[in-house]
């Protein structure tokens, strides 16, 4: 067995390892909202920036509050409903720091028993305050 | 023992769930190598509609055969060498199918004891046939 659980902890810090590298490498904003708290899991150096904030004081917060007039459970079921649909769609909303227009494009899937949503953030081009006809 | 074997695995299952999503939604290109035998241990669509294949005839392919004029060995130094510089740098290249000029950025890591070069490909803008002056 215990050949097994290290076996199994290099398995986890190989897959670790991978995640991290590539979150930290991507130049798109990402971040990682756990479905069930609405509270931020992971976020990389663009997200945060376009957030306005640092990343280790962003990780854990609700992430509805880093938008405009977004509240908590709303925000994630709407995330949530637009992942699942069928049509891929994104939701116009507004940082609440930085005041910047963005994009949301969320996918959401499972990760050991929990559903995350992956959240890609894209700043609007030449949009202002457009809202989203889903919310 | 077996809790904390069933543990590791779902951990290893949550960071491999966030791998896959995070690969498959970042809009770069992105190949894993490894430095041991210069393989392509996995890409993503953006890297194989750059290299003009298709992602699972790429798995496990040489990654120098990809490009021209790239001799294996050789390469994979030359991008080990150039992810451990201080200075960071980009290998220009030319893709052998698609004959695209792309600029490859390595980042090297350790994982469950293998050492992997992240490789982020882009295309380059406006640039023909430049020559690395590091190889």
């Amino acid at each position: 067995a215990q050949i097994a659980l290290e076996r199994g902890y290099e398995e986890r810090r190989e897959y670790d390892a991978r995640y991290r590298m590539l979150l930290a490498s991507t130049s798109d904003a990402f971040l990682f909202v756990s479905a069930s708290d609405g509270r931020i899991r992971d976020l990389n150096a663009p997200a945060a920036n376009l957030l306005g904030g640092a990343r280790d004081e962003l990780t854990g917060a609700p992430v509805a509050q880093e938008f405009k007039d977004r509240r908590r459970g709303e925000f994630v079921e709407n995330l949530v409903s637009l992942a699942l649909s069928d049509v891929s769609s994104e939701l116009a909303v507004q940082t609440r720091r930085s005041r910047r227009d963005v994009l949301i494009t969320p996918t959401v899937f499972r990760a050991a028993g929990e559903r995350l949503i992956l959240c890609r953030l894209t700043v609007e081009a030449g949009r202002h305050q457009v809202n989203d006809r889903l919310t």
